[in-house]
């Protein structure tokens, strides 16, 4: 069982890519479909236009009564009627990384809230977070979100990031990309 | 600037191996000297008898406070007086992973003053800490402390980690080796 994930944008595969649009900063290059999956099945890829990777880590920011409150309410990954998926990459700015853990605490709930945000759409969309930043130098994105629901909570969605993205928190984030994808 | 150091136990090198110890669980092969490098120095090294490796990455449990207070007293490694070290790799149950962030930060602090016991310790114990469970999968341990010091505080330092391994913090871990070294 890994815990690192590879993105993988390539030629044919599971998840078919509608758009990819630069939120703040630098895009990624265009690609038909994504696939996702362990290193062992994606590093002999042919020529991908783009390669992601992140590690399913340790929660790093929320306290018992939310963990617990998420573990009633949130559901897996590959529900039959989640066929719209949003594949979001971030990277946060050296002021971020340089603040110590009760101050980047504060910023991401007790002032913008994530945590409360997230559980407003709970159970329709479905997240899974991955880690980059310790995995080697130089990673282009620090977290990868992916996100998964049925179409007809699409608008839920865009709400839901609408809502993360005016934050406190997001001051802090200097480059994202939004990929939005079907299967 | 790499953040990501290996530790490789090899028949030549600065670090002169004094001891190599148990505390928990399996001991580390014995091996007469330790190299510390960025990875591109030391995945050359032919056949050593074991490699660690880990990151050093952002501060997780301290608070703006606790990080003032130990910037103004810590002071940085290859003082030239610190000619003893030691390298303490240890792994934390399952148990401890599966806590909060909040829990972590109790037992860490509230009740383990991990940071207060080490800041009595400083400036003549300088520390790096380095990040091992992100890395890959089965990494041996989840923290590798890399310690400097004079001959002359030795006792100070042993009295450090013996008041380490008496709190509640210490009952997660299920692995230790200390090993002790010269230049």
């Amino acid at each position: 069982m890994s815990r690192l994930f590879l993105f993988a944008a390539a030629s044919a595969g599971q998840w078919k890519i509608q758009s990819i649009s630069s939120v703040i900063g630098q895009s990624l290059s265009p690609a038909s479909h994504l696939r996702i999956g362990p290193a062992s099945e994606l590093y002999s890829l042919e020529s991908p236009a783009w390669v992601l990777q992140g590690i399913v880590s340790n929660e790093r920011y929320i306290t018992r009564d939310e963990k617990n409150q998420l573990l009633e309410v949130q559901e897996g990954l590959n529900r039959p009627a989640s066929v719209c998926a949003a594949l979001i990459p971030i990277k946060k700015t050296l002021a971020w990384w340089a603040l110590s853990q009760d101050e980047r605490r504060a910023i991401f709930e007790e002032r913008s809230n994530h945590v409360r945000i997230g559980m407003k759409y709970l159970p329709p969309i479905a997240r899974r977070l991955h880690h980059c930043r310790d995995i080697s130098e130089n990673e282009p994105f620090d977290f990868l979100t992916w996100f998964e629901y049925a179409p007809e909570h699409e608008t839920s969605f865009n709400e839901l990031i609408a809502d993360l993205r005016a934050t406190e928190e997001w001051k802090y984030v200097n480059r994202e990309v939004d990929i939005r994808l079907v299967r």
